[in-house]
């Protein structure tokens, strides 16, 4: 089994100026990994004919595919065409099909089709056309001396269409890739060191076709297990006996797999435990009502929330008592667990959960820093309240905040009664 | 005067397995460009030492400025600097100044100093030390025959610390670098071509050696107007006359300039004018409160929220009468109408405002679709709602929701009596 090389070209100074992040060469990199492609190398250059070129060149002595995104706009500064015209050494024409397309796209929105639109439809002859229903600038895709190139647009939706809908297939056909076995492990509630050590045995006795790597982001740790071999069916089954030994080792701290958010996988726990949540909101100020509410049908178990920033909110929809934050303060155990208890009764769900925590960058005392944060959980049988120390970035400080509650959540909603 | 070009390597197979998004290079490029050194190219590749070589190799080929951020860990596979070490043919050795600094980063945090740590301070001699003491791994900065490279971490607060502290001044100090003025304008309200049409005089009009760029962000159209010249008073002077041109044609259009955010004027505004204010929310579900909240001092003017999500919830803390929510729906100007007010009164602000629609993906109807969202203002003088229709996409709906709140805010606060 051969290994086949990707490199993939961005084009646009937009880029190169800082006003414009890439991450069209990231969701590439990612699909071409998970089908078996390694990608060598990525280049950004500006809208500079010279500098495509040689870029395509380069690519070209390297790399069994290229992939290249962006300048395919119908203005004079966007030159991928022209340059993909030079490299293959044909005329720029009217492709029929294409206009075809490109004028339905504009009828079907009712929108004028002026002679600037027409040129989207105007492609090397050396290419074969990759249709975009959902944008004006069709694809190409370029083969010759055993060697691939596809040209996308660089508006995300519509690179993202062609990769999944044209590209990935044509690379499969065109290429015998070695079959790759993925999973993402998704932790929350355990540190990156504290779960390597933790699977340190398990990690050093993987057979030596797969490979783990660890991806910490805000509070969980992503654990990715790849392997290569030559029949999927068999890696899977292997793949399958890994988890179920790992899951022996850290099972409690994972919380799903592949695409799974932890608000989604809270979110089916409480729907099938038919339980509904409320949520009393200080210093995440509704980041972990937003959390819940981004998830499609958390209308079925989320109630509603109450934010309260102000103390007289606290008082007034929550009932705190004015002497509870007068002698221990808005950030403690004694008031985060009366939010939880009366948003719970009050907006009438069978689960309240709250937080009251120091953001900052102000308002930070010795006794109670800045990080500082107060959760608490509350159901018919309780209300417990947990204190964690976090950093001194009010955006982290507000976002794992959210994500402790959560985390809490999912120990609470998992645990064997 | 000169132009001097720059090229950035990034390091590091996570990237191009598509693990990690490269955000670095885009925080480099937005630098280098503010300072007015022209990024040229950057690259990415992988932990292979070959790749590494090559690629250094042919960006000082065409560039003045190399800056490489990644592999710089103390293990195996961080080979940025062996490759270095070849490169600029030294040998690597311990470097007595950062062995200090790193063994004192080690014993503030009281953690253990291992063998593995010392190596952080080996260095290839022909290179200046660039101070970290936010981290562990040292940058370095080298100059050869005219040109420079500067090698810093891969974490991006690291790799910030020393553009700012470091590189940049160093650059500044070595090149003789074009004068570059560089403004920020921020719109919302406005799409980006009916922007386009209003200022194309004032646009056509420019001075040749302005620039301007449209960069359109959810919901805001941000305009950078960028200049060189010899002498930086000279083209603020220039800048400002634009500027006071601009906000003429579309001054209401304009809610900030540079680092400004929507909310963060808009809570300027409300400690300005000395409003408190609250909302009521359904479809954006806390992401209109977490927008307020996000703004450091926003505990000033914000008093709290009720996210009401579910219809008993409008009922019983937002006391929108049954028979409003029967016979309009929850999705309804009257609905909404009435959640402004409610809130505004029972949280005790001067200024109430709401969201109600059907952020997606179900619960659409022919009458009211998927991205169907109504918003309301309301203050001591009375209560207007709006209505809006979005697109399908559930994040989306509801990150414009309240985007649009806000911008609706923004008016209100600065209509002229």
């Amino acid at each position: 089994m051969m290994n086949f090389y990707a490199e993939i070209l961005t084009i646009g100074d937009e880029i190169l100026f800082g006003q414009t992040l890439d991450t069209n060469s990231h969701f590439i990199c990612d699909r071409l990994t998970e089908i078996g492609v390694r990608v060598l190398r990525k280049t950004t250059v500006g809208d500079t004919e010279a500098d495509i070129l040689s870029a395509i060149k380069d690519a070209n002595d390297r790399a069994d595919i290229i992939i290249i995104t962006g300048g395919l706009g119908p203005t004079n500064d966007d030159l991928t065409k022209p340059c993909l015209a030079k490299y293959f050494d044909c005329p720029i024409e009217i492709n029929e099909k294409a206009l075809q397309e490109v004028s339905a796209y504009f009828e079907r929105r009712g929108r004028e089709f002026t002679e600037l639109n027409r040129r989207q439809a105007e492609l090397p002859t050396a290419c074969e056309m990759l249709s975009n229903p959902v944008g004006t600038a069709p694809g190409m895709w370029f083969e010759k001396e055993g060697k691939v190139l596809a040209s996308l647009p660089g508006v995300p939706h519509e690179m993202k269409y062609l990769i999944e809908n044209e590209v990935l297939d044509r690379i499969k056909d065109r290429f015998e890739l070695p079959i790759i076995y993925h999973k993402i492990i998704r932790t929350c509630g355990i540190g990156e060191s504290y779960l390597a050590d933790k699977i340190r045995d398990w990690e050093d006795a993987l057979p030596g076709h797969f490979k783990l790597a660890y991806l910490p982001t805000l509070g969980e740790v992503k654990l990715r297990l790849t392997a290569t071999g030559t029949s999927l069916k068999k890696l899977k089954l292997e793949g399958n006996l890994l988890m179920t030994e790992l899951s022996q080792i850290a099972g409690k701290y994972i919380y799903g797999y592949d695409d799974e958010s932890l608000e989604s996988v809270v979110g089916e726990l409480l729907v099938k435990k038919d339980l509904t949540i409320a949520t009393a909101e200080s210093c995440t100020g509704g980041h972990l009502a937003h959390s819940f509410t981004s998830v499609p049908g958390s209308s079925r178990y989320f109630r509603g929330s109450v934010i309260a920033y102000h103390n007289d909110i606290k008082k007034e929809q929550l009932d705190v008592p004015a002497e509870i934050l007068e002698k221990h303060g808005a950030v403690s155990e004694e008031t985060v667990t009366l939010m939880a208890e009366n948003v719970r009764q009050k907006l009438g769900a069978d689960i309240g959960v709250a937080t009251s925590g120091i953001a900052g960058p102000e308002g930070g005392t010795k006794e109670k820093p800045v990080g500082l944060v107060w959760i608490a959980y509350s159901d018919k049988n309780g209300t417990e309240a947990k204190k964690i120390l976090f950093l001194k970035d009010r955006m982290f400080n507000i976002q794992y905040g959210s994500k402790a509650v959560l985390t809490n959540l999912f120990r609470k909603l998992t645990k064997k009664d």
